[in-house]
């Protein structure tokens, strides 16, 4: 394949280079992707040799890098059977970084955000990157990173890796992608990882469980404003930011933070041994950004001294393998079409109260196992 | 099997009657019931008879319902065989009741309130039954409604079935027997059907899941209370309900009722269209009981002219039915020695980061395949 076969999507600048590392690429019909194995390596693929790429990833190759991710993200089997590759090998370099979730509603100021803590952790030394999860983006625009105007500063930065959210599919395949763009990103020695999110469906969530520190981002406002964000969010933030605290919103800012601090204690904390911050920040002016960061690393200290840090990581794995063990057992219970055709009856009978939920679900069980060996 | 094969459960007091609908039956080994075919019905079972049992709940015989659900809740496979029989006869005589779901920490008052609440409907002409959810409950003691000296008054009564929490099993089995015994009771003609639950573990969440309308029992306090409470519960409420409100605990009573009511907005309402309420209680004096009925009434009244109620019900029995499918796909998949035998490995290697979960992943489901026809 050559590069020619690549495409930039519509949401990138004119002028946009390798800091906007997406390429469009051609789908293949599933009947031509399987004719790949894993291991096949023709001369064909030579672009994608995975020692290769693997090499340039660790070498801080960006262009080696940005393919690395691509494959990660293609639907193409033949795309996913050299990622896999890939992913293997880069495996035992990956783990090194902190991971952070950050959400809000569009408008909280997210993208500024993470730009000015970007900019300023780069500064520090520190090497960058921005991952976005929204089901919701398409190539044909919308992602909530695709916005031309956002972030210019900070994709223009040598250490930063800025990258839109992996588009099409379901939350799940979103959710994969971005795990094993962390993975990747971790070995090629990014040690810090941004990953946004907007509150749509459930992937806030998703993003909660492959992050160590979850960031709760929201506007100042009078108590009205709690009732706006989606409720249940709040369980799962390790801190709560209330942004452009600046200007005439200084005092409802900080009227908001006492709020929020008065709520978060009806609230489970989501870390052991946390009790979620409230804070005030202006993204804009800068003014917060420091405490934000001194409560990450404190949140690092603590939980990596408690353990609760690696304990979180080793179950987010178990949870994660256990979590495509589920969908894919149940993938495979319901495109069953003997499962299919008997569930569809059953169904009716269970909603016109004619079979008991039980019996149903016994009945169609039996009919799973019996194709059993 | 004859009467005599009974044993009064220890808990239940010396004199105490069919109101304490429960006994325990002597355990069978496996491949002895397996004997039993779910339509074997020898004379040698006459007692069990199905058809005479659904007959005698459909006519309210006490006798004849207690053991309905004895049987429901019975470990034994001859029992469950029998127990089918006779809820797929039943089943089309049930749905007709409001359930309630009761929960709150030891101590709130829980028991009293469902007394005074039992005995004040009992008055109206209901039909109450109260059932309990408790999976720590065991046969020797603790289970929430097997002290002696509880609802004594209310399970006198002859419009009113008090059964303690089924025993042993798993939360899931609990809840299974749960609510079978409501499709019993439901066509024996209970209209009002109150499930006790403590704060133990998933069970609020399973009750949830099987009733109409949630309550939740506190006692007044300062704003510390608000913690001792178990994070999460009061985002499954219908109805924050203060108990105790009563002598000098009276202004503490409206001081929390002021702050739950402030709560109430940082949670997603749980039933559509429904606001929780919050209102203070005194179930030693029955003041307020009378508006819990009245707030049950109008939940009933405004969801089942929204449709939300009819909704509810059919989620239920549909998300039941996908849980009980999702269960047993688990323990097929998990059970399958091969399977064990790779998880084994295959988890030691994702837990020192030498395989990624996708791929553990991955290799487990491709063996499982591998076993079907």
């Amino acid at each position: 394949m050559n590069e020619g076969d690549f495409k930039k999507p519509d949401w990138q600048p004119e002028s946009g280079g390798k800091e906007f590392a997406a390429r469009i690429v051609k789908g293949e019909s599933q009947a031509k992707a399987q004719k790949y194995s894993s291991s096949e390596n023709s001369s064909e693929n030579s672009n994608f040799s995975p020692e290769k790429i693997v090499e340039g990833v660790q070498n801080g190759n960006r262009a080696l890098l940005a393919r690395a991710i691509t494959l990660v993200e293609s639907n193409s089997l033949k795309h996913r059977a050299i990622a896999k590759q890939i992913l293997n090998k880069l495996l035992p370099y990956s783990g090194n970084s902190l991971r952070i979730g950050i959400t809000g509603m569009p408008g909280a100021g997210k993208s500024t955000l993470i730009e000015t803590l970007g900019l300023s952790l780069i500064k520090q030394g520190h090497k960058v990157a921005v991952l976005a999860v929204d089901p919701s983006s398409k190539i044909s625009g919308g992602s909530i990173l695709g916005d031309k105007t956002r972030m210019e500063k900070l994709s223009g930065e040598e250490n930063c890796f800025v990258r839109p959210s992996p588009t099409g599919g379901t939350l799940g395949g979103v959710a994969r992608k971005t795990r094993e763009s962390i993975t990747v990103l971790e070995a090629a020695g990014y040690d810090t990882i941004l990953i946004e999110t907007v509150g749509v469906g459930q992937s806030e969530t998703e993003v909660r469980s492959m992050v160590d520190f979850f960031l709760l981002v929201l506007i100042p406002g009078a108590g009205d404003e709690l009732q706006g964000i989606k409720k249940g969010i709040m369980e799962l933030t390790d801190c709560i930011l209330i942004n452009k605290a600046e200007g005439e919103n200084l005092q409802a800012a900080e009227l908001s933070k006492k709020e929020y601090e008065s709520a978060v204690h009806y609230l489970r904390p989501y870390t052991k041994g946390w009790t979620p911050k409230v804070i005030t920040t202006s993204a804009l002016t800068g003014k917060g950004i420091d405490q934000l960061w001194k409560i990450i690393k404190e949140f690092e200290t603590v939980t990596k001294s408690s353990g609760v840090f690696y304990e979180n990581r080793k179950l987010q794995a178990l949870a994660w393998t256990k979590k495509i063990i589920e969908d894919g057992l149940l993938e495979i219970f319901y495109k069953d079409p003997h499962i299919r055709e008997k569930y569809d009856i059953l169904r009716e009978k269970i909603l016109s109260g004619k079979i008991l939920p039980t019996s149903a679900a016994e009945e169609l069980l039996e009919l799973f196992l019996s194709k059993r060996k």
